[in-house]
């Protein structure tokens, strides 16, 4: 069995085993305060294009989520983010645990419009009780989305418009961050990220490493005590130059893109022969993930040799599934897959 | 001007507001632990013709659902609801800020149905990886709702059924009740309250108290150390036999039933006048709160005259209103009004 | 039995009860937006010298207390207080449900001094792993205290001076103020609360109201949509000109100050009484609590006729107590307990 | 420099590098469902000596406490513990940010005795007006402690019996249970440990591992949902696989007891020597964390080969100081510091 089912089946990248090894003798503050956090934490600085920036690596996406969004929210006010949106979803209420309440916004692929931001945005301050319900005071987007999809740069900064009128703060989840930013159609850069939001991450976890986010902070009220946040929210590794250690290597002679090229490559061999062998896809991805419509019954054969998500029905006889290549997928293995379709 | 927005415009009924004084220089224990609280327990304790049960009152209905909710939920459970429910639309958040996700339902009148919690509770304990979500722990509803429907014996006896089967708490919020309890197409009684929910309030603000909802447990595990959660959460009154008073006073004579039963009476007077007038209802309510649709000319009209709420616009000439009646809701103001509406 | 045990074992004062019935069947609008609220607001304002504060009015002391406190603080924040302070005692950990730690200083008069804060503060900022602790982000006093001790105007000046120095909020309580303000060794104004501290609050509970804490913000940023957090925590009354007429009758013709003097005076006799008969004090308060030491066999004596609140065993043979006073307290009452005394 | 600051200054132990080499490309299931945790779940529950518990493995010592704790407290409830404990001064609130007061017990050496908790629990339990104070829920201790000491069999054995008599949990933290379970003066054993704890945990991160936790759980109702609980906390590693291989390493042919034993015998060498040498120890510890108080001369001496860290100020020319051995601490070292003590 080979499994496809996401892009965190494996260990690290070998490169990342490797400087582990090399220097797992050495002696070391913890905490991140060791030479290998700041020195990933000065190349992001660079490839942001960037100096006026915090940059912080904690352990995983969900704790990561709810850290910036507890440091960047008043008590009364909640993030805005499409239904569904990873943290209205997947994170067992996380954010409520924090005290905020997600709002909502309808979605077909996952992104969320500066419309519809602006749309409610309006409905808020513009309702005289408005004290009686939850104020926007963020918005929350994936890069590439829960479903693959991406966002344009024009996209971003319109957000980034529209959180600035009402002055919220623009946070962009990019656990698969580098999937998103190799993908064929994307526009979007660093120094992009580093302009339009007030905070992103770079997800390490998906992207080679064994864990680890790195969150960058351009929002100046953000900043301010965020190690307080880390170590409240249990981020704060004790030995956290292993996180340092981790984007070090993935931003050395650019690792972290040249990985996520490589899954992009692969999943856009698999649109491919999905759209030749006729199924529709449920959302058009351009990144590592692939989420064809299958019939039941090409499933079936198929999990004889795969393991992929099933995503959900989509009529009495065909599903939607998932499909996940990564840094680590096998391009032989593809081409069986690709074979095996073909044979359905 | 005269006021329709809303039930609480005015301060207490008359009979209240003599009790109040007539006790006022008497010395009692505070907290709730006091002589006139005893007996509006008892008096509510027969009214559901149960004695086993726990009658504790709050000060107001936000702190209540807070104080109910968190009692009731582990961390990683979230509250079923109506999209529309108060909890999830006007309460600032308040039930995220005790830690808890707000699992909305689509709604189209306020009402949720046991089918429709059946699916997402079945949805949820048939996925694989169900802790990465909420799990649903209660289930929310309020009679009536916010949009003056109501749910019927059976409808509750089958949200009591679902709730068993997934190991859920029926939560039923009454911050209306009385209206409810009164009007003409109302099947339930306190007893059926009692029986098929595990906790529900009697509301006091709304139907001629001053303030207070009498919140009435009859679930074994919930009443265990409840009166903690009660301070915990802002709700232990000090001076708790105000509240007794009030609940003691609206429990003697029938007369939560006989003013809530004259607002009613007022409401069924004004929607009989909507519909020959032609007008379209947003919703179709029995109770106290009528959501006619009138043209934005006539709306225009009688603001001039009273104050009620504007509920949403429904076309580019029309738009719902809701007016509500209440205990203190004068038979000749209402006339008049008719007169009005007749006139537009 | 005439109770002694605490300041809210009657209703209000006639005054305010005469004016709850005058305006019963008015209508206004409720959430505090009445002109009630409104002139009680000009009164505290002319009262405190200061225009530019807002007056907030919410119903009960640890609502008070959690709203403030959570306004006031970021995450990772605690509120310094006295180790017997409200907060860190007797709410039932209100304040850390809404995420904060209590810092506890020691204290044995219920008062805290600068020089503890700036010990406290000076400790947290020069530690090296200072984001592995709570950073102190407030402080909570009360005026009078727990004990029915005064803080002085140089002492809160102290205090104002250091919590400047460290970037911090000073919040006083307030719930038995007038009984503070009318002390005869206290030498603090409603004009150098509203210049020393950031929020404080005037107890109406204790003080002859049937409930109400009037809530004055002059800090800039936490006067921000402080109506949010109030309704969050439930504190925002449906009918909020309760507490606009309370405190307007409270604020009328200096009632407030005369019921506090009133209770004062008696509390003052019954102290000289103690010390004549030749018992110590546990505390030396000059405000409406006293708290005697007895013998224990004086205590059973006085039991028989009196409810008072046991304190605290200090001896084999003794125990203090506390006696309180109030705007009810009936003079000849007091008359009568001190010929008991007398007879012990 | 060498440090002994800490016992987390390095990597992992090699044998647990090279498993995770050994390991890196094969796939398999996240979220702890794989055959590592499996493995590593048996092989504790072998040296349990009990089968019927639930092990889960978590990141790390904030994150376990918080996920523990609020798991197992109701709202109201609070954690008794040490007030030198590591959840009272050095998470940063993380407890209260969960909604829970840390109930502080006095200590000299960061031991508790069930006599203090039975204390503490019949003045909770016997006062009238328990409900306006936290209910103590639980019992949280380490062992070793903070401060290096360790309870005893019979201490342990106690404190089980009070919170057995007050129905609350008893839950200890063993971020450094190798170096205590090692300790020449230890009479407990893991057995011991599931007999009379409801919750414990086997520290990674700070013997032997990069990172992680294992949570033993024998506690029934404690056990229900746990998973929901650490995906809440951000516990859940998607590469769970790399705990699960960290912990079936360290109990494989008894690495993790070795690897203590290793550092606790260095720990007693220098211990041997800082009282030769005449130093009087801060706390009198038999496990890898010493605690000698040195004339400040000696210590800025040592301060140029060392690190090690400072503790408190004990005299005018004297401190107490902290130096930590660990699995990775070199003997050669250890005799060199002992010579350079010597010649202080």
């Amino acid at each position: 069995m080979y499994r496809f089912q996401c892009d965190y089946t494996e260990g690290a990248h070998p490169a990342i085993m490797q400087r582990m090894i090399e220097t797992n003798m050495e002696q070391t503050n913890g905490y991140g305060l060791d030479p290998y956090c700041d020195s990933a934490r000065q190349k992001i600085k660079d490839l942001c294009e960037c100096q006026d920036m915090d940059v912080h690596f904690l352990v995983g996406g969900t704790q990561t989520n709810t850290t910036v969004i507890s440091a960047a929210l008043r008590p009364y006010q909640g993030a805005v983010a499409a239904v569904s949106g990873h943290i209205n979803v997947h994170e067992t209420g996380a954010i409520e645990a924090t005290g905020h309440k997600v709002l909502p916004l309808p979605s077909e692929d996952g992104k969320i419009a500066a419309a519809q931001v602006e749309e409610m945005c309006h409905a808020h301050w513009t309702d005289g009780s408005q004290e009686h319900m939850v104020q926007p005071g963020m918005v929350y987007i994936s890069h590439p989305t829960e479903n693959g999809t991406l966002y344009t740069k024009k996209e971003l900064a319109d957000l980034h418009e529209v959180c600035r009128k009402y002055g919220m703060l623009l946070f962009l989840d990019g656990a698969r961050l580098g999937y998103g930013l190799m993908a064929e159609t994307n526009d979007i850069t660093l120094a992009d990220l580093a302009k339009y939001t007030d905070v992103f991450y770079i997800g390490g976890t998906k992207v080679g490493a064994l864990f680890g986010e790195a969150v960058v902070i351009t929002n100046r009220a953000l900043k301010k005590d965020f190690r307080y946040m880390i170590k409240q929210n249990g981020g704060m590794l004790a030995k956290g130059r292993l996180l340092g250690i981790q984007f070090d290597t993935l931003f050395t002679d650019d690792l972290y893109f040249k990985i996520s090229a490589h899954a992009d490559e692969l999943a856009m061999k698999l649109k491919k022969i999905f759209l030749e062998k006729g199924y529709s896809l449920r959302y058009d991805s351009y990144t590592n993930q692939q989420f064809p419509i299958l019939p039941d019954s090409h499933i079936e054969k198929l999990k004889e040799k795969y393991v992929f998500e099933f995503w959900e029905k989509v009529s009495d006889t065909e599903s939607a599934v998932r499909f996940c290549t990564s840094w680590a997928t096998k391009p032989e293995v593809v081409d069986e897959l690709i074979r095996d379709i073909m044979e359905c």
